[in-house]
């Protein structure tokens, strides 16, 4: 499945390297696709939604919705990593550490005979953080004209207000502007406006072109599952193998599928990034090749071969692999989840413009080393199918 | 999120009615809606490939796109229920007995020196269950080829051989007529054709027309995350509350956004079917209302109060709620699981043809009965913003 017209904002799909015998290596294959496609996919999304709303808080909202129990835990992770500020789900505020963030039901609302009567007995529960669903029966007419004289009251009992509702329905940018309108007359300053319904990147950044007072947003189904885009197709292939002697050779699948073709070799993956420190490009290069000096030449992507094209010379690079086993021991620890999600964020803010932008991003450039093209054209030439294609063509040739 | 142009097959979301004091019901509702809503859009999903692929063999193949380990074993199980023949989760295999298929690897292949040599290492393992995935290098000049030596040596040793193949890319319909004719005419009768690559129901029912030869499917990402809609949004919404004496009151929610708005009260749903045992639509009654005997009356859906229908007074109807738990205590076992896959599979085909659609199929009706329509009218009449929106319309009108 290609990626949908607004396309991912990282790079590229993460790599990972693996070597150990045949049958060991070929058992993590399911567990290292399921443990990695889900997660980048997720974080992706949700550094989609941040680009969307720029400053404003998120919030994620997905449990109800996540594709299974384990869903819903690591992915509240990874949209915290991603870029959302906050979860609704406790548990995975509690495994891992996320600030846990939502509003009271509208079963809380409906539970008591009127809202206001709903409202009053939140507030005493929450004096100081106050955060009121407004649309349980109609927001205009019942749900803000509530809030607005329950946060009256707290004030006028001498509390620190600052007026907090949640839209949940209706039109989010009339609404939101209402809503600010209100408080703001009653002299409640910056009130916290959170709308939720349905929300995912495109709908965010509309609702912004209408000058919707939002500040922040509760995202649900949208962000758990990536729904328009709900599978990231990260694969395991095997790349070389090791014969009798221990040396290892270079291995290649070809199919008709050309976006199924591998590239062969034991490699590594350099970043290059220009002065300002964007990255400009990742070459992947045989381990056993010097990375390039002076000009780059890299022949780009998995999909064509002949495009040529020069990289900054003076640009610095870096090893994008780290080693996280060795010989069947572990030797880097996993780094505490704030440190990983700094990390994402700066390398988000790190790209350049356009390959942040929510539609038709620039497609970053992933290409070949001279030493690898060479190696691919090589396999492919002599790769079974091939061979005998060129046969069959030269005996149907001789006919 | 709306449903996409195919739409459900199922007739409509499940339905659970929980009783309980406000604080425990309240506690159970995200773990509700979370273990039902993903399970049954995979069964659905399933259930519309099972319909596309008619009597052939479906393999769900999609635990390395799964959203999270859970989702693999959860999703395994229900599109088993939804009509899956198998699938290559071997843990879910274990755990709930579903069948376990699949083929070797790519990387089967490309670990030995050649794919010949491979493939007679598997046939030596599995001489006669021997299915051999084709496209490592080029199906039609190596893949193929190498399988029917492979076949014949495997016969001439005396073997009960079924040719089998897995075509994992490349032009589907062509590659399978092309192994059919190559197997046929070695003299193997019925070749068991296996095609895998982005399968979903649209596209097998495209490759069903194009008289492709494949009798058997592997179904990956887009039935383990239902691509095209990967969240059924089911909801769990305060129905009625008990008064200070203990008498059920029933609350409604209205919001701006009609499709949000819920249907009040204590409730069952009754199904009804015509003579044949097709399903011909659900009413859904209070709990203290007699169901209807003579004409049916029907009040429809949740979007439209005023489109008066009638049903098939002779139909015979039965209680779709059964109790799962009694005052705390579980008063049902869950059935075994091939008795669920078989109800499942009983109740799909027990829908008329309209229903079973893969395109715009009819929409299955689920009515409100005259007193819960009536109870819904007059709980939306005095709902709070009503009252206050009607109230404003008369002081604005008598500006």
């Amino acid at each position: 499945m290609g990626p949908p017209e607004g396309s991912l904002v990282f790079p590229h799909e993460p790599v990972v390297r693996v070597e150990g015998p045949l049958a060991e290596a070929q058992l993590l294959e399911t567990a290292v696709l399921n443990l990695i496609n889900y997660p980048t996919l997720i974080a992706t999304k949700a550094a989609r939604i941040r680009l969307a709303v720029n400053n404003d808080t998120v919030m994620e909202f997905g449990l109800r919705r996540a594709q299974g129990p384990d869903g819903g835990l690591s992915g509240s992770r990874a949209a915290y990593i991603g870029g959302a500020d906050a979860t609704s789900n406790v548990l995975a505020g509690k495994m891992y550490g996320i600030p846990v963030r939502g509003t009271h039901a509208h079963s809380w609302v409906m539970s008591f005979e009127d809202e206001l009567t709903a409202f009053r007995a939140y507030a005493e529960v929450y004096p100081e953080s106050c955060l009121l669903l407004v649309d349980t029966y109609d927001t205009l007419t019942s749900g803000l004209p509530n809030a607005l004289t329950v946060f009256k009251e707290l004030r006028a009992a001498g509390h620190d207000v600052r007026a907090a509702v949640r839209l949940d329905s209706g039109d989010l940018a009339r609404l939101s502007k209402a809503a600010y309108r209100m408080f703001s007359e009653a002299g409640f300053k910056d009130p916290l406006i959170v709308a939720s319904n349905e929300l995912d990147e495109d709908l965010i950044a509309d609702l912004k072109r209408q000058g919707a007072r939002i500040n922040s947003w509760g995202v649900g189904t949208h962000l758990i599952t990536s729904s328009n885009w709900p599978a990231l197709g990260g694969v395991y292939k095997l790349m070389a193998a090791q014969n009798g002697d221990g040396e290892w050779e270079p291995r290649i699948k070809l199919s008709s599928n050309l976006a199924k073709m591998t590239d062969p070799g034991r490699k590594r993956v350099v970043r290059y990034r220009d002065e300002a420190g964007h990255p400009i490009g990742d070459i992947m290069y045989l381990v056993d090749e010097e990375p390039q000096s002076g000009p780059l030449i890299s022949y780009v992507g998995r999909h064509d071969l002949s495009f040529l094209m020069g990289l900054d010379a003076a640009a610095h690079s870096e090893d994008l692999l780290t080693p996280v086993f060795r010989e069947g021991r572990r030797v880097a620890l996993s780094p505490p989840l704030d440190d990983v999600r700094r990390h994402a964020q700066e390398q988000v803010a790190s790209l350049s413009e356009e390959y942040r932008r929510l539609r038709n991003p620039e497609i970053y450039t992933v290409g070949l080393s001279p030493g690898l093209a060479e190696l691919k054209v090589e396999l492919i030439r002599h790769a079974p199918g091939v061979l005998a294609r060129e046969g069959a063509e030269a005996h149907e040739g001789g006919r």
